[in-house]
């Protein structure tokens, strides 16, 4: 598969540099960020972006480096602009670390307004031991090639959305069907994922990978919003380079609420990152 | 089928007695607790009885009254005494409330040793719309009567458990191999579960049902603890009376960690409640 010329690299990215954190010098375990407009669904900030963009501030937090799971309940719309973490030490252990963060933005009085709270326990990927005894299949989709890119159809969501531009996308067909009118049913969205300028994927982006699809509902042939209330992932493995399957399922849409499945699969056939979510379903069909 | 002739219910129970909280007078969002000895396995404290517990403070702090989505991270191992339950409400919403809690007990010398703690989203159940659209399907297992309770076998877990006399478990017998030594290999553990006093189930006692039955891990032949690093619950709908069926599935072990998807089903045919936890694999094969 052929990528654009110029690869960005994990620590000199478009998704590094809209996730970095500055510590406060005078406040130990609050750093300060830029909420980027690059990662924006018409005016909302994606809340996998903002998974990650908290997840880097818990490394940098926490003696460990890699999010095992992190659990994030979501308190009010984030948009754009400036925004502080604050960080607390739960506990730390030998091989994994507990902290909390919460991430807040100002209203117009200056006052801190919480957008999302996150618990989440921390170890080191790079120790766990290379055995694998799973029953998990990678997901049954066609390759990359006969995926559908955005230069396929018509935009998948109507509005500007400025994440279309940051992300490589490629729908599985079987899964797209929404995009023309004729969804398939199932509550199943599938695709091909990398970070546009060609950044391999890492752990903190695979915090993004699991929120940055279409949603299911979409498939379920319903449009509007589903705004997430929790999304817990667990990151299972430090992916290989080269683009990631995602595969998302949603079983249960009943009164009003609906869940999200994520897989994330890496290019080794490695199951890198689960998560689910709950979230409002649309209000209209 | 058949059930012992005095039948606890909601509010007046074994869970319910073992679960009582007791609000400090002079510190608001503060409660105070007694493991009881009587959930223990072994003896830890089951996991499941803990997020009940603290899942009840939770509702007692917040103005919404029924767990949606509960997510606990696991610090330290619980004993059977006292404890205190220190709430915090973070947003109050229309129709979701959120909250945090952590569970304390006490070291020798009186200082809070912090167990567990939590981030939750409340709702009201009741007011949910009845509309399900749903491709969820209740697990493929035999009868009530076709499965196998405690009389049939050998005791599941060896030692003393004394939560084995307040649950009344009736398990698959295609998931009850390994305890005659011929496990199945799948990592799947399926049961009806009931308490064995005959309290109905309430969305309280879904967070034990979600983390009560014998660990996936002895379907795929391991024995030792899974001790769970974090859990999440969603609790979908309130549960007709009648046993529950509950359903567990490990697809992916890997570098010494295992994911455990619960669901559980009541006897109207919906899909109740949903968890993932992930949990440190045994250490044994």
């Amino acid at each position: 598969m052929s990528h654009a010329a110029a690869q960005a690299s994990i620590g000199d990215s478009e998704f590094d540099r809209d996730t970095t954190i500055t510590a406060r010098a005078d406040e130990p375990g609050v750093y300060d960020a830029d909420l980027s407009a690059g990662w924006t669904i018409i005016t909302a900030v994606n809340g996998g972006y903002l998974l990650a963009l908290v997840g880097r501030a818990l490394s940098a937090a926490l003696p460990h480096p890699d999010p095992f799971t992190v659990s994030a309940h979501y308190l009010s719309a984030s948009v754009p602009g400036p925004a502080v973490v604050r960080t607390e030490v739960v506990r730390i252990g030998r091989t994994l670390s507990t902290g909390q963060a919460s991430l807040f933005q100002y209203d117009e009085n200056g006052a801190e307004t919480e957008r999302i709270r996150v618990l989440a326990s921390y170890g080191d990927l790079a120790a766990l031991p290379d055995e694998v005894r799973t029953t998990a299949r990678p997901p049954a989709m066609p390759a990359y090639e006969d995926c559908l890119g955005p230069e396929a159809g018509p935009a998948p969501i109507p509005g500007s959305s400025a994440i279309v531009d940051r992300l490589r996308l490629r729908l599985d067909p079987a899964t797209a069907g929404w995009a023309l009118g004729a969804p398939s049913g199932k509550g199943e969205m599938r695709a091909w994922f990398e970070l546009a300028d060609g950044r391999d994927a890492d752990p903190l982006s695979l915090l993004l990978a699991v929120d940055a699809l279409p949603p299911t509902a979409f498939d379920l042939g319903l449009r509007g919003w589903t705004p997430t209330v929790e999304l817990t992932a667990h990151v299972r493995r430090r992916p290989a380079p080269g683009p990631l399957r995602v595969s998302i399922t949603t079983r249960n849409l009943a009164g009003g609420f609906l869940e999200e499945d994520a897989e994330v699969w890496d290019t080794a056939g490695r199951l890198v990152a689960q998560s689910r979510q709950l979230a409002r379903a649309p209000r209209t069909s």
